[in-house]
């Protein structure tokens, strides 16, 4: 790897951030922004591509997950946050992308595949809901991004930009743009209080956002090993809600696993296990929950931070516009 | 009809405009630009859509095309000629709609099945060309226009541009854009000098660039009746595309009727009736030629008349992406 590669992540707009964002990206975003150049986009239009009828709901969560990054310690003086809805540079790239692809081959895309399922989307896949593998492809070449980090399921798309590039040089007759490579994380995926997929349709996260109250009941209600009656019983902590969260969050790993142990053994109880874990995220998110209320006193400011975020953005999409438009043989 | 509509009309450049182009819109576009207002937009970006490999021909093109409309009689002065690629807001309308549309929709148009059928396209079709209804309609909504001269095959186009517009006003809650409305005209298409559909790609039409000589040797070879063997025997003026331009370019009419009597009872050999039509196309490409030789001679000026038009063209596209956005619950 070379010492400063350029990274672009994001997040579409769809709800608060929660604990699975912290423990699967934003902590890491937190640590990468000191040592490589990154940039945040907000995929607000990616979001519409199965929220058309939602947009103001979009809208209003643009400026709740921008007080999230600030909240967990982003720094918009290192990292970009961009609003790709203000980026017309990214639609240009997508419109001229979008002659790079087959139909087929986006229907192949495992990660389409299955979102479609997911949705049950059917036959009646929005347009834009199949096109995003290329809107993304713009979103990543129009930051210059090197580094992407995805999980496992979102490698597809990383091959598909790659894809586009690739093809992009072939007509050009030569390279226009870099590909770019996955980082992939190795944190386990942080489960739903409900043992389900976390997820903010679903409401079954902790947001980072959460009060205090928020997160006792959440942490009472985490599904835990339901063959698990007494505390004397043997327990399971595959699967168990409670044990996913101490790996992801508590300090004192050690004790983790010495608890583990014990709890498979019988004679620890669910009660106290969740009465550490409630201690660790109340610790956790306090801060947390401090820096959003300070940010949030100061609106104005919020804003500003995604209009210049933006423009430094727009400032490197146009350039790669330009490359593009260039490969098209369109006036620069 | 109101007493002034909105037109928006347009051609792909990959090629020389020829006579079909004439007979079929641009004799109509010279008559209708001192009725209403006029937008001709240059889609080079849906050239792409499937000349992708072939991005500096369709280029090349663009002045051409310019020349073309400049030489029958196109005034700038009340028509506004824009270029689709220096048009950011059509890419941006384009994102937008992709989410009004379903894949299933698209695939189901019927133009659009006809012409991946023309092109062998089968599966792997460009998803630039699937999505080149929904570029369309950007293009249609983005010049606010009204009324839309299509042909036959075309109004499946309109309608797929009328459903993008009620489904925005159903996101929004209220209406955003206005319909629009097929110009059809009554125009049979003239054949290619062939007898098969006249066409760029097949180079069997007649350039309204063609040098006398040309004019000359393609009206020589134009099909007739290939039963017609003998001055003295009948001949058949149906599919006799000698008999198709007559109809469509002999500003005799009457004439043309009693030559086509005389023809099929017998009697007028086919070199008489290409003689007429020679000299009347000579007549009718003449000043043609001479303007567009005339324009070709101050290119500086043909590019400014381009950038101009662009430059008003988008004053309008701005305002609708901005009412559109808004329906989108996007900043303006």
């Amino acid at each position: 790897m070379p010492s400063t590669e350029t990274i672009l992540t994001g997040d579409r707009p769809t709800g608060p951030l929660h604990l699975g964002h912290y423990a699967g990206s934003l902590a890491n975003r937190v640590r990468l922004q000191h040592e490589h150049h990154q940039t945040i986009l907000i995929a607000d239009l990616q979001a519409l591509t199965d929220n058309a009828g939602r947009a103001a709901d979009v809208q209003r969560h643009v400026r709740e997950v921008v007080l999230d990054y600030l909240a967990v310690g982003i720094d918009p003086r290192v990292t970009t946050i961009a609003l790709q809805s203000a980026m017309p540079e990214l639609a240009e790239l997508t419109v001229l992308y979008l002659n790079l692809v087959t139909v087929a081959r986006l229907e192949r895309n495992p990660t389409v595949k299955t979102e479609i399922e997911l949705r049950g989307f059917a036959r009646d896949i929005p347009a834009g809901f199949l096109a995003y593998p290329v809107s993304q492809a713009a979103d990543i070449t129009g930051a210059r991004a090197t580094l992407v980090p995805v999980g496992d399921d979102q490698v597809p798309m990383i091959e598909q930009t790659n894809e586009i590039v690739r093809r992009l040089a072939h007509i050009a007759g030569r390279p226009v743009l870099a590909e770019c490579r996955a980082l992939l994380s190795n944190t386990p995926r942080l489960p739903g209080i409900d043992g389900r997929k976390a997820s903010k349709s679903l409401g079954n996260a902790i947001a980072l956002s959460a009060s205090p109250d928020e997160i006792r009941d959440a942490v009472r209600s985490m599904f835990t090993d339901p063959a698990h009656l007494r505390a004397a019983d043997p327990g399971r902590v595959e699967g168990n809600v409670v044990f996913a969260h101490l790996r992801a969050f508590d300090p004192d790993q050690a004790a983790v696993a010495e608890l583990e142990t014990h709890y498979r053994r019988g004679g620890l109880g669910d009660a106290t296990v969740k009465r550490r874990l409630e201690d660790i995220l109340q610790a956790l998110l306090a801060p947390i929950r401090e820096r959003r209320e300070a940010a949030a006193r100061n609106l104005a400011s919020v804003d500003e931070i995604v209009r210049g975020g933006t423009a430094r953005a727009r400032v490197v999409a146009a350039d790669v516009l330009d490359d593009v438009r260039q490969a098209f043989a369109l006036e620069r």
